[in-house]
């Protein structure tokens, strides 16, 4: 039997990164962190590492892709590759949830811990995960106003692991008012990573999960800017806003 | 003034992995873990990470290397390799131990951190550190048969977190002499990492560590058999063993 080959995918933040992974390893992994679009990078760089790993696409069992939250043009990118490929290589797909894969590098942490993304507007896309393996999901995905979900955090008494982009935004907040509650891992274990997408992207594979890329979606959580705008000027008798894709 | 970029490099077991990081995060990290020589992987790797992030080489501030234990081979090629760029770039090296970069990945462990590293003959490189940042090391690197290892863990009561390539090889022993006091990470957290490795040269070099590249050196913990056998032969009178470099 070959083993099974699982390409993982995350384009939600700033950080594009891929990966493949079989059940016992990590073949390789190659994240990016810098301003250029990911529409630019990311099949340059599936493509590097397929080859440099001596796989052809061909070869992959399946494709996970971080399906949000995150940003809207990088979650629509990293979709749109792994259905491509998907429909291309006749292969199943699956998305993860963007914060469960930031959350799934922890296992160990003896608390909570908070995946934090930036979703502007003082708000950030979160949810509560126990550590383990497999995690305990605390609550949804989700985007609350920081406050909230300061507040929210103030009530319980374990230490909170917070990882994800908006971390060096909201650290000295969370840090005055959780104390040495709050926690901190080192940049490169902070970030979202492609390994992380395609590990929990294979037990859902195995359990029989896979989707085709006819069925796979999206997690938005919030509805993007030109939908809001959209609708206002809809519900004011405007509606000449075609932002709308 | 610029902010300071540290490429690092990990050879010293089958990963083969690249990095450059910066204070505040890492800008790209490339790991491969698969059968081809390190000697024919590194410099194309290093090429393709800077050019993917549009720097030069002389964009570097450093280079910080795996100095060791590991693989002997693996551990010259890296060696050699920091040595070239910091000769031709004229900027710090510095090595950074190979059990303390896999370490320094879990500064929350709630426990021992204890690295193992494949020796063959029934050893495993390793040390121990207590979790934190920075972490406290317990114990000098070092390599012992395994039975010796795990009756100096059976001792004392703390949770252990092995990662490293001979985990595979002995997680059975391990859960089996220490029960559920044995802790794994999933397959990409438990292998060396690039990114770790620059992040405790940056350390190093703000510390005035950086050296220059005709003082750099391995650190192999212990003799290679070419180097066992020439001495043996020698001492028996014999003397035609040329297998040392």
């Amino acid at each position: 039997m070959t083993t099974m080959k699982i390409m993982g995918i995350d384009t939600a933040t700033l950080v594009c990164s891929v990966a493949v992974v079989s059940a016992e390893k990590t073949l390789a992994e190659y994240t990016q962190q810098v301003k250029k679009t990911h529409s630019e990078r990311l099949l340059p760089l599936i493509d590097t590492l397929l080859r440099d790993i001596g796989l052809q696409p061909q070869d992959l069992s399946g494709i996970a892709v971080a399906g949000g939250p995150g940003s809207f043009t990088g979650l629509r990118i990293g979709m749109v590759t792994a259905k491509a490929l998907g429909q291309a290589l006749a292969i199943p797909l699956c998305s993860v949830s963007t914060l469960a894969a930031l959350a799934a590098q922890h296992p160990l942490f003896p608390g909570v811990i908070c995946p934090i993304l930036d979703a502007r507007r003082e708000q950030v896309y979160n949810a509560l995960f126990a550590a383990g393996t497999p995690m305990t999901r605390l609550t949804a995905d989700r985007a609350l106003p920081v406050a909230e979900l300061v507040a929210e955090l103030k009530k319980q008494t374990k230490p909170v692991l917070f990882v994800g982009d908006a971390v060096p935004v909201y650290r000295p907040l969370l840090s005055e008012v959780l104390a040495e509650r709050a926690c901190f891992m080192p940049p490169e274990s902070a970030i979202c990573r492609a390994a992380s997408v395609a590990r929990l992207g294979l037990a859902q594979f195995r359990a029989g999960e896979g989707q085709s890329w006819r069925d796979l979606r999206p997690s938005y959580i919030r509805r993007s800017e030109a939908e809001v705008n959209y609708q206002q000027a809809q519900s004011k008798g405007g509606g000449s806003c075609a932002g709308l894709d």
